[in-house]
């Protein structure tokens, strides 16, 4: 049987099922926003759609709508007055689960191909969803680009391998033939199915709600289930521009386009707690605070749950070759995005006996003033300033920044810094404060946003300890290690796995901490409190259907 | 690097790799307890093996033990008069926990390699545990054998091919090279290693203790984990051997001997519901009822929990060929092992106005005597009736076969065979008992034993329509469906898929709807509420342990 759409994408998907196995470089959807690869007006044109969105009622054609809701204002300052559907449960699940018949019995390759012309969809329309991901998170515009288009679509796409390699490893029939007797021989002709297991809630974030929505969205479609999708109030139109891609798509091929729908709320009326425990859904994809992930985690009893939380990450200096090098690196990581990645490093531990350098000894205040030195070099260009630390996402950040400014010796103040081209967004500068590895109470818990401790300790061992226990009692995702020695590098990284940690060692250059690339990378282990789930592995899709067999006797 | 242990058992390990994707008839152990296969004197130094168990202190030397407990009785008859190792649960899971340190450093290779050197002692004791299993269960010698012995350790087989496959799915190093600018390029040595999630509890149940138990046992220990066998304490004999050939090959092979303990408890005293919530626990398979199930499930929050609990299994009958192939199939499947198997019939399906038979038209009256007839012709000849029905394993059976009688019109009463060989043991041959569709309140419950309904229904369309219903509601394992219209085929394999439910179609000869083969079924599909995991597929493995990546800069 022919499967247009399968075959069309079929090389971007056997490349992504030979990357996943294989975990080097790879990618399919280009990351530089190039006229020469997007098209001569594709930014400006972009741009133009971005624009067209703003001070309107965004449509969408689905059921159980009720009213509008909505109230994004950009971190860059302006309100976008753009109101979605508000939508009534009741009607919405129904139709949701009813979309799922035809959609079930679709091929495998049919879904799969289905989803793949969605990521072409949205690959193509990557300008319009930077200028959505930006005006709604803070991020600088490439990162919106790059992480809001061309890298969430690769991450989608890698969900998806893996929902194809997962649903192909049983094939759909298989003849088995058994001796029972000396003349008697049973035959029966097995048949095995993919049954998905409901409808698919995806709460996202209001950091990165592409980015890390796309591999449970993705994940969730290809294998027979509908996607409700449930953005977070603060970036709504990021995934509304998804939901309607998604729609367009699965209409045009003749299924229902109620498979994914959009649930928009407000802060003042969130519906996350009785969308994600209704008794239709059955998988839930989350992202965001820890306190509401347990949550879902401890009541979404009826569903398989999925989180990506937060947690405290850490950097250990032990030793380094060049100094400025790997200060630098570690001051990009820290002003990225003004620290407001869930791969951030915030606990930097270095010994007060200081460390050896190619450059001779240096001690634990030349070390941190080296990283507070790389962090005022970068801020030093006020261009470079605004487009690496883009714009605080949430108000309350601010807050969090003058609380840090108390709890020890401040050795970089946070300042407001001026975006010339935005003159009204919320810029903030990193804040680092000096610790003793004695003030575990402040430490060892998240502080998110552009804040970062240095924290003096009585050697690399204690290092090493403190970001495992971190990991393991709080959560982390990332641990940078600087050291010369094979032998402490295996040490922490030993400690720190064990401690579902991910290490990156001696990074320097154009490559940092906080970024995991798709299809090499495992974002968050699932093995401490930091999320219980991968993007991607096996395990993020394995249980998103089951496989249902039908035997019948053939001789 | 040499693996001796795995490259001395790798022949059978690929083909169960092999045979799981095929899903073609694939064994690694031979099912037939014969001398020539098992060595001549096999049978009888098993026999006596088990033999000398009895009356006696079964010896572990495990940590933590403070006593002794022990109360087995043979549904056979005799009291087995054997104590196990009570144990303090605040010892013994720390001592599990130190012993996962130096296994979960150990090579996939090497984990597996021990795993495969256990099974195959197993196979050796398949005699033995042949004995064991029967006089805790109550099954026939032929059963105990197969289902206790060959097959359960193909299933422990399956489970550990599946935890190969998947912990090999991702390489353990990577050399990641990326373009970062016109001059520049980061090459990252990333190393992924496999982090076990913790200790690994197995609760057994009292009818299949081997067979349901060896996949998680596998699929939890060569991952990584350390595993806490807690077994049913009605049938603590045949995991307690288990136990012990699997810390003797641990300690042989240099391991700690404590990644494999025995838990056991009495009804009077029961520690499961502690053991399960314990925060060392991050594991958990379960088989056994479903209250309990629940329960875990609810309870057991720190571990992933994968169960295999009970549900309503049907038979529809619309047409048949041969009517007396298709009855005897069925009166065989309600004898097997007294109705004891999660896989049994229980509501079996006949419109009123009857089928369409090879033979012409059978009323339904005649359909529900051929049944009927089909046990009695089984249970005429006395030896081969107590073979086929085992004895009864717990007494509770024989107040609920009582209570049966009175819920319908009896059409085979419920009768006590004397079982020569042991005359005390609890034979009960099967209740056959007629209802009508609207009779829900009674059918739609498990009634656990040999206890069938024949239900009377306005037609097919019907009867498909309350066997899905069951299966979704109530919970479902298998459904027999027997008719020559393979349309009435597709619609009731669509619906019972749907409700996550497994079909065998036309059953006659020597194949039983109730039998699920390892390496080809997937018993329970996980999509009802008669479990939530499969035995076995990707998804039973893939949680067990999580994939933890280190990236050091090299370029």
């Amino acid at each position: 049987m022919s499967h247009p759409l399968f075959d069309r994408h079929k090389e971007k998907l056997d490349g992504a099922v030979a990357a996943v196995a294989s975990r080097e470089h790879w990618s399919a959807y280009p990351e530089m926003p190039s006229g020469k690869i997007y098209g001569e007006n594709a930014r400006d044109e972009g741009a133009a759609a971005f624009e067209g969105r703003m001070g309107k009622a965004f449509e969408l054609d689905q059921p159980g709508t009720v009213g509008t809701v909505g109230g994004e204002r950009s971190p860059y300052g302006r309100a976008l007055d753009v109101t979605y559907p508000q939508v009534d449960l009741d009607v919405l699940l129904p139709a949701a689960t009813r979309a799922m018949e035809s959609w079930a019995k679709a091929s495998i390759e049919d879904r799969v191909g289905v989803c793949m012309e969605i990521l072409q969809r949205l690959n193509a329309h990557s300008f319009e969803l930077a200028g959505a991901v930006m005006h709604t998170t803070g991020q600088g515009f490439m990162m919106a680009f790059q992480a809001g288009g061309p890298h969430a679509q690769d991450r989608g796409l890698e969900a998806l391998a893996y929902a194809f390699i997962e649903m192909t490893r049983c094939p759909a029939e298989a003849t088995w033939k058994k001796r029972v007797g000396k003349e008697e021989t049973v035959t029966l002709k097995k048949t095995f199915r993919v049954v998905p297991r409901g409808v698919s809630v995806l709460v996202g974030c209001s950091t990165f709600p592409t980015w890390n929505s796309y591999p449970g969205l993705f994940a969730s479609l290809a294998t027979g289930n509908a996607v409700v999708v449930k953005p977070h109030p603060g970036a709504v139109l990021p995934l509304a521009i998804t939901v309607e891609i998604a729609r367009g798509v699965l209409s045009e091929e003749g299924f229902d386009p109620n498979l994914v729908t959009l649930v928009a709320d407000s802060a003042d009326a969130p519906i996350t707690e009785s969308l994600v425990t209704r008794p239709e859904v059955r998988i839930v994809d989350y992202t965001g605070g820890s306190a509401f992930g347990d949550w879902i985690e401890a009541h979404a009893k009826q569903a398989v749950v999925f989180t990506e939380k937060a947690g405290v990450n850490s950097t250990i200096i032990d030793g380094v070759g060049d100094l400025r090098a790997s200060s630098g690196n570690i001051a990009f990581s820290l002003c990225l995005y003004s620290g407001q990645m869930c791969t951030t490093p915030q606990n930097i531990f270095i010994p007060k006996g200081g460390i050896e350098t190619g450059n001779g000894h240096k001690s634990f205040d030349e070390v941190a003033q080296a990283i507070v030195g790389g962090v005022n070099w970068l801020l030093g260009d006020a261009g470079r300033a605004t487009e690496v630390l883009g714009a605080i996402q949430n108000e309350r950040t601010l807050e969090r920044i003058e609380q840090a400014t108390t709890v020890g010796e401040v050795l970089r103040k946070s300042e407001s810094i001026v975006n010339e081209r935005f003159p009204d967004a919320r810029v903030r500068s990193p804040l680092i404060v000096k610790l003793g590895a004695g003030d575990e109470k402040t430490y060892m818990s998240e502080w998110f946003g552009p804040i970062s401790f240095i924290i003096e300790t009585q050697d690399t061992n204690q290092s090493i300890e403190l970001a495992a226990r971190a990991g393991r009692e709080v959560g982390g995702i990332t641990c940078g290690v600087y050291a010369t020695d094979d032998v402490v590098i295996a040490r922490a990284v030993d400690a720190l796995s064990s401690a579902g940690v991910a290490t990156s060692c001696n990074l320097t250059g154009s490559i940092w901490v906080n970024q995991s690339a798709a299809f090499s990378d495992f974002h968050v282990s699932g093995g401490n409190p930091a999320g219980n789930a991968t993007l991607c592995d096996g395990a993020f899709v394995a249980t998103r259907f089951r496989t249902v067999q039908s035997r019948v006797m053939v001789g």
